[in-house]
């Protein structure tokens, strides 16, 4: 990702944060991470996320999703002799749809996302989420999530992250973002 | 406390988490837990909690404090095998005054806190946090906190939260709301 792409994006969302009311500090808004997963087409497939802890034990993240941007699908699994990451989601403006194979049921034509990110997608079981609604993810369940046409904030309650252990369905992917100058 | 009483706490809380553009659900805003530890004096040393998730290994908390209402001295020990509880305090919504022996000075007069609650209180190590600014507090440490003429809203991340076990320093504290109707 070149360096304009990602000060536009970070930009941008900052504008998120502030209609959601989020408070950021200073420091927290020039450190937030453009992710874009190595693919070079971060406006649609791509993921802005602030974290504001992340210990041994716990992490909390603010994560922005411009309109139909989606994170794409992806596991927590175990590394260094830690359980694979346990997280909720809960947004808090806009609209989230978050696919899982929870539910059993995996069938594209029963997700209502109006446009599908062109990645490798394997699990379509849909939770549409609302501001004041949350959905937990338990380790080792494949899911990926995408915004509506208004964007989306969510945050993100879990145990420690570590995104470089992350396996994603699409093997072209590239977790941790290389920014050009 | 009386079922009266805990109505009122919570519908002034459901009014500070709307002045802080927080979203809760139905279900939320009719869970919020009042906490007067026993004490009798609610709207002095108290706290109003909303707990979004509580699993094995994460939690997260919305927590509601009155103008000027403390949430008593405290800290978090290990239990049935795990270890004490972690949990990093992230102002959303008006001033906390929190207090904490981190800093090895412990000198009431270097407070600034306007009302000294009346409980049992050793530590007066003070970190202003204003919306934006968090503070994360290590099991084992020993604190308490206050907030200002405002109220404050404080988002809550930590590890499993087990409430029953924490180690209050005023001996006449019971931490589980007893609700008469």
């Amino acid at each position: 990702m070149k360096r304009c792409d990602y000060e536009k994006m970070r930009q941008e969302a900052l504008a998120y944060y502030e209609r959601a009311h989020i408070v950021l500090s200073k420091e927290e808004s020039s450190k937030i991470e453009v992710a874009d997963f190595g693919l070079g087409r971060v406006e649609e497939i791509g993921l802005q996320i602030l974290t504001y802890i992340n210990t041994e034990r716990v992490c909390a993240k603010e994560m922005v999703l411009m309109p139909h941007q989606a994170c794409p699908e992806h596991m927590h699994v175990p590394s260094k002799n830690a359980k694979g990451k346990e997280e909720t989601f809960r947004c808090r403006y806009g609209k989230v749809y978050l696919y899982t194979d929870d539910g059993g049921v995996s069938k594209r034509e029963d997700a209502t996302l109006s446009v599908f990110p062109d990645t490798t997608l394997t699990v379509f079981h849909e939770t549409v989420l609302l501001p004041g609604e949350q959905f937990t993810i338990m380790p080792g369940t494949l899911h990926w999530f995408a915004a509506g046409s208004e964007g989306a904030v969510i945050s993100e309650f879990s145990t420690r992250s570590t995104d470089e252990t992350d396996v994603f369905s699409d093997s072209r992917i590239v977790r941790i973002p290389k920014i050009d100058d």
